[in-house]
C-alpha cells in the first residue's frame, strides 16, 4: 500500500495556461490537469485557480490535498526563491506577488517556488535528456528564450536567483528590438516570436509562402510549432530560410554559453524542439561546433533536444521541491 | 623565525614575458623577478628559463628552491588542470606541453598549473578587488579579452577546465574577424588589439589624431595602454571615439555575463583598467546597467576595476596552489 505523504503535485504556470501533474515517489505521473488562465486576471484570482487545479489533480490521483507531501511550482519572471515571491513577471503582469506563501495558505502543504525555466531544466536534468550529468545548460525556445544552468548537479541560482537568462544575452549589438526593451538579444533573433515576425515580414514584402494557407487549415492565428512543422514538411522556402537563420543564431548562442560555462551537455527544449527533435538541434550543433573556442570541446560537449516535452517544468518543480524539503 | 616550507613562488607566464614573485604565508611579496621570453623558443627552453627564474626569485627572498612549499603557475590557453598540461596555447605556439610535470622535475617541489586568466581572477578575488565575495566574474582586457568565474568562493572550471572564455563570446554576429578565427567576438571589438585596429583605420582614412606623435615621443610601435592614456589626456578625438565604442561593447559583454551568471561583482582587470581605473569602468557600467534584464540587479551588482595590476596572475597562482595542496 502506498504510504501517506509520498504523492506530490508539480505546477507549471505559464502566461496563458497552468499545467499540473501528480507524481509518486518514483516520479511516475499519476494524473495531469491543465487550465487556461484569463489574460489580465488579478494575481489573487490566478492563485485561487492554481489552488483548485491542485485539488483537482490530487483528486484525480486518488488523494486529498492535505495528504500531499508538497507542491512544487515554476512561474515565469524574476523569482525571489528564498521568500517564495514573484518579484516581476511581465507575462503575467505581476510585481512582488507572494505566490509561494499564498498558495501554502490555501492548500495547507509545503510549497516550493522557482523560475519556470529553472524547473524545466531541473526536470530535463533529473528525468529527461540531462541524465543527471554534473554540468548542464538548458535552453528553452518558445515565445521567448529561457535558460537555466545546472552545476555540480544543482541549479545555479546566482547571487539573486536570476542566473541563466541566456535568452537576453546580446548576440547582435543594435539588432532587432526584443520584448525586454533592449536590442539584439538571442530572443529577438531566434524565438518563435522572432521567427513569426520574420515570416510575416517576408510575406508582406511579397514572398510566396504556404504558411497563410496552413494557418487557415488549422484554424491558427499564430505561427505555432505545429504550423512551423507543417511548413517545413512542405519545404516552404520562407519557413526554411527563417528557420535556418534562427538555428544559426541559436548555434551562436549555444557556443557563447559553452565558451562561458563549459558544460558537459546542452539540452534544447521547448515546443519547437519537441516537435522537430534532431532536425531542430542538428543544424544548431553544427554552428555551435564552429564557434567553440577549443576544438576539443566539440568532441565532448553534447547538444541534444529535450525529452520531457511539455511536462519538463511541472516534473522539475516536483524534483526541486523534493530536494529543497529533503523529502 | 620563519618556519620552513612556508614561502611560495607564483609565476605568470605570458606570450612575451614571465613574471615571478615570492610570497610568505600572509601573501606579502618578498621578491619579484621578470624575464622576457624569446618568441619561437621551444617549450623545453622556456620551461628551463622558468625554472631558473624560480631559483632566482627564491634566492632574492633568501630561500633555496628545495625549501619552497610549492610553485603556482598560470599559463595562457587551454589547460588540462588535472594533468598539469598546456593543451593548446596559440600565443606560445604550444600543444600538449606537460608544463606542470616538467617544472616539478626541474625544481623538486609541488607545482600547480592553471589558466593565466583564472589565476588572475583568483588573485583579484582573494587579495584584490574581489574581496572574497561568493560570486565574481573577472574580465581582463589586454591584447585579448580573458575571463574567469568564481562561484561559491572557488574558480568555476567547467567540465573540461575551460569555462570563463567570455572574450570569445559573440556579441556582434558576423562582425569583425577575431584572433580565434571566428567573427564578432568581444575580443575582436573591445580588446586593445581591436582598439589599435580601429585607431589605425581612422588615421588611414584621413582622420587627424595625436596618436602617431605620442607613439613617436614614447618610442612605441604599438598603441600601448600608456599611449591610450596619453591620447585620452589630450582629448584626442579618434582615441575618444574608439574608446567609447570599446566601452559600449564591454558594457554589453558585462551585461551578457551578468544576465547569464548573476554574480555579486564584476572585476575589470588588465593594463588599460589598471591605468585608467574608474574612467575605464564607469562608462562600461552605465551600458551594462541598461542591458541588465532585471533592473533590481543594477542596484546589487558591482562593476569595479581590478586592484592588483600586473601582480594579479602570479599572486593568484600562489593562492590557487595553496588551495589545491591544502597548505
Amino acid at each position: 500500500m502506498a504510504r501517506k505523504k509520498e504523492i506530490m503535485v508539480g505546477i507549471d504556470l505559464g502566461g496563458t495556461s497552468v499545467k499540473a501533474l501528480a507524481v509518486n515517489r518514483k516520479n511516475s505521473v499519476l494524473a495531469t490537469e491543465k487550465k487556461k488562465t484569463e489574460a489580465g486576471s488579478n494575481a489573487k484570482g490566478v492563485i485561487q485557480e492554481i489552488a483548485s487545479l491542485v485539488e483537482k489533480t490530487a483528486k484525480a490521483a486518488g488523494m486529498k490535498v492535505k495528504a500531499l507531501a508538497a507542491v512544487g511550482i515554476g512561474a515565469p519572471g524574476a523569482i525571489d526563491v528564498r521568500r517564495g515571491v514573484v518579484v516581476e513577471a511581465p507575462n503575467l503582469g505581476w510585481k512582488n506577488v507572494p505566490l509561494g506563501g499564498e498558495l501554502k495558505k490555501y492548500l495547507g502543504v509545503p510549497v516550493v517556488l522557482d523560475n519556470d525555466v529553472n524547473v524545466g531544466v531541473i526536470g530535463e536534468h533529473a528525468l529527461g535528456a540531462g541524465e543527471r550529468v554534473d554540468g548542464l545548460v538548458g535552453i528553452f525556445v518558445g515565445t521567448g528564450i529561457g535558460g537555466g544552468i545546472i552545476s555540480k548537479g544543482e541549479i545555479y541560482e546566482g547571487s539573486n536567483g536570476w542566473a541563466g537568462e541566456v535568452g537576453h544575452t546580446v548576440i547582435l549589438m543594435d539588432g532587432p528590438a526584443c520584448s525586454c526593451g533592449r536590442r539584439g538579444c538571442a530572443e529577438a533573433l531566434a524565438s518563435r516570436t522572432a521567427m513569426e515576425r520574420d515570416v510575416r515580414d517576408a510575406i508582406k514584402s511579397g514572398r510566396k509562402s504556404a504558411i497563410p494557407r496552413i494557418m487557415k487549415e488549422r484554424g491558427k492565428d499564430r505561427i505555432t510549432s505545429s504550423v512551423i512543422q507543417a511548413a517545413l514538411a512542405e519545404k516552404d522556402p520562407v519557413m526554411m530560410e527563417v528557420m535556418e537563420r534562427a538555428q544559426y543564431c541559436l548555434g551562436i548562442l549555444v557556443a557563447n554559453v559553452v565558451n562561458t560555462l563549459d558544460p558537459e551537455r546542452v539540452v534544447i527544449g521547448g515546443g519547437i524542439a519537441e516537435r522537430l527533435g534532431k532536425d531542430f538541434t542538428n543544424p544548431i550543433r553544427r554552428t555551435a561546433y564552429e564557434y567553440f573556442l577549443h576544438p576539443q570541446t566539440a568532441k565532448r560537449t553534447q547538444i541534444v533536444p529535450g525529452s520531457l516535452g511539455d511536462n519538463a517544468g511541472a516534473l522539475g518543480a516536483v524534483v526541486l521541491a523534493r530536494q529543497r524539503l529533503g523529502l
